[in-house]
């Protein structure tokens, strides 16, 4: 039998379902972020607010939460947009952007963890941080290694019940127990801004199409973007001509090439 | 004598006033609204604050008012907006954003259909549901086609006595009894986030330089759409390579070739 | 002995420290600044709610305010993040963009004006206005040469005690006494929206990595611009892609190239 999960697999149910998402994201991210659901075939919305959040949450397939440019307000919407989507079975994803910079982040991200997200997704400072070790990180970029994050992704994995995405040169998928490593990518990501952020958004989108099995959902959002980043760093020259590119090979990648070219590993 | 209202001559004009155009919109659209703009030779400022919504609409050409990422705070400063927009004489645009998406957007936007909006403009889904019909809007994203909107665009023009403009694979406008279609743009349009409200800001721009003439003001800006759409289009290859070459075409696109490549029709 | 100061020396000093900045920015900018951080060589955090704004500016190596899309609850965290800026002896960076245009943000840019910039960066219209001259600024549009702006900078630099830069076709910077003008750049770049809010964050960046030289900080960032600007601007067919060939040329500018091509007179 062959497998459905292959990350090809899961592009082409995502496609075909082109889940609404929620995103509640930074005010960096959310153009690229939206265009990058665009152009991979998902159907995002921008809805925050704390006199909608919940509501929206409910008839999306998935909610992601960002907490870049965090403010009270905001904070509110997210917790009741979390609420809301546990309420409906609906998976959520947690990106805790510089969460140990600040004692309002720190709050606020402890707030979100016990709500109990389907999938976290951050760089190596931040899951160290998040599971309690001392990470290296300034302001919002990591200066961890991925393969440093490994120990704490699986310890928060299994304290939280929840998958776990450190992402980076070769990104680090876990559940607690298994894991998965992709490579790929492209040097030029970390210089364009909201990259990650975006893939947090894409995460929800494969979420929402594969609700059963969102370490494989998290792992095939993961491939997707390293396989267009390669693509697209190989013809790019320098971070603002990788851009376009990204959206462009995202929007080409085919479920046969992406299951070809992913280089996803056991770990 | 020669017709003063067709759009490469709207465009002439309002490339010559640069009109100043208060656009209020989401967070999502604020950086390609304001590049589209000044591409095509208007003069975009992004005034939402309570604070000094109103002052700022009597010293502008016309107001935009996008619901895309809508909160009390905004709203209370988008009605600000209109009201002073009407006081002062100058026309206003209305884009209902997912009007139809939650009880807190239904509410704002009859809020703002009470100050009478000179246009409003909005996808097939957005319009069917604001004139009391049944659409298949998902998020923020149309599924309606605009021919299926055509009768709902009327009703709504007339009602309202404003100009109404659906836009899809080909464009509606009406004043509710004589219409026009402007065909043109291309399928990566809808591929690339935004663009929808950045064409609310342009609607505002002509307006702003053809205040007696709001019905050819929203033909022309939907036909410089189409048409730097299809240039753009032609020469791209993904959603990422088409948003730069869409700007470079409406900074490049000359009111005599804007008036040989229109494809403009009466309905 | 070699001077150190050349903007290709305090480029390397720049990119070898790659310091954290905090930029509180408006809506429109906040992506193309952050890119244009990231491009250049630094380290951007988008960080501006009145519950973490001061104490992040603690952390920070400098911090830029731009008053673009401002609302009171961002006003209120502006002034925590420039008193704690202040406290911890950081340079910080004043853009007050379009301050002449209402009520609100008169009363806002004296307020922060109070708290002593380092740096004030506008365009011609906002520092005549700044210096209570009479300008003729439309909206967030100059419409006043920068020749224009020269006495009215040196008025501003010697009563706040700070350096003042006015940007636009040859910028110019005093700090009172001595000025420079910074030649170079591309037609394309007014028509690129928040190009000015951009280069605000990046003054920031140089003055965090040259703290007891803030003059010669701004001089070397605005010929960074420049020189990118004109680099960009020859490859250019329009502004779509200026943008995205202006940040590779960001990327990919060398200290010797930039020494070699700024064009820096004393004025």
């Amino acid at each position: 039998m062959q497998d459905q999960t292959t990350a090809g697999n899961l592009l082409r149910t995502m496609r075909a379902n082109s889940p609404l998402v929620q995103c509640i994201t930074n005010f960096v991210a959310m153009n690229i972020a939206a265009n990058v659901m665009l152009a991979a075939g998902a159907s995002p919305a921008m809805v925050h607010a704390e006199e909608e959040a919940g509501e929206f949450a409910a008839i999306s397939g998935a909610l992601t939460i960002n907490i870049g440019t965090l403010s009270s307000g905001w904070l509110a919407g997210m917790l009741k947009a979390a609420r809301s989507a546990n309420n409906a079975g609906k998976p959520w994803v947690l990106d805790p952007v510089a969460h140990y910079a600040t004692a309002f982040r720190r709050k606020a991200v402890a707030q979100l963890l016990e709500l109990q997200p389907t999938i976290i997704r951050g760089n190596a400072s931040e899951i160290i941080a998040l599971a309690g070790g001392t990470s290296r990180g300034q302001g919002v970029d990591s200066r961890d290694a991925v393969e440093q994050a490994e120990d704490s992704a699986r310890l928060l994995a299994e304290k939280h019940g929840c998958i776990v995405a450190v992402t980076g040169v070769t990104d680090f998928v876990t559940d607690g127990q298994k894991a998965k490593r992709i490579a790929g990518g492209s040097p030029f990501m970390p210089q364009v801004t909201a990259l990650g952020c975006s893939l947090t958004c894409l995460v929800g989108a494969f979420a929402a199409a594969t609700t059963n099995a969102p370490f494989e959902a998290t792992v095939a959002a993961l491939a997707v973007f390293a396989v267009a980043g390669t693509q697209a760093g190989a013809a790019a020259d320098g971070p603002g001509s990788f851009s376009w590119r990204f959206l462009d090979a995202l929007a080409s990648l085919t479920p046969e090439v992406l299951d070809r070219e992913a280089r996803v590993t056991v770990a």
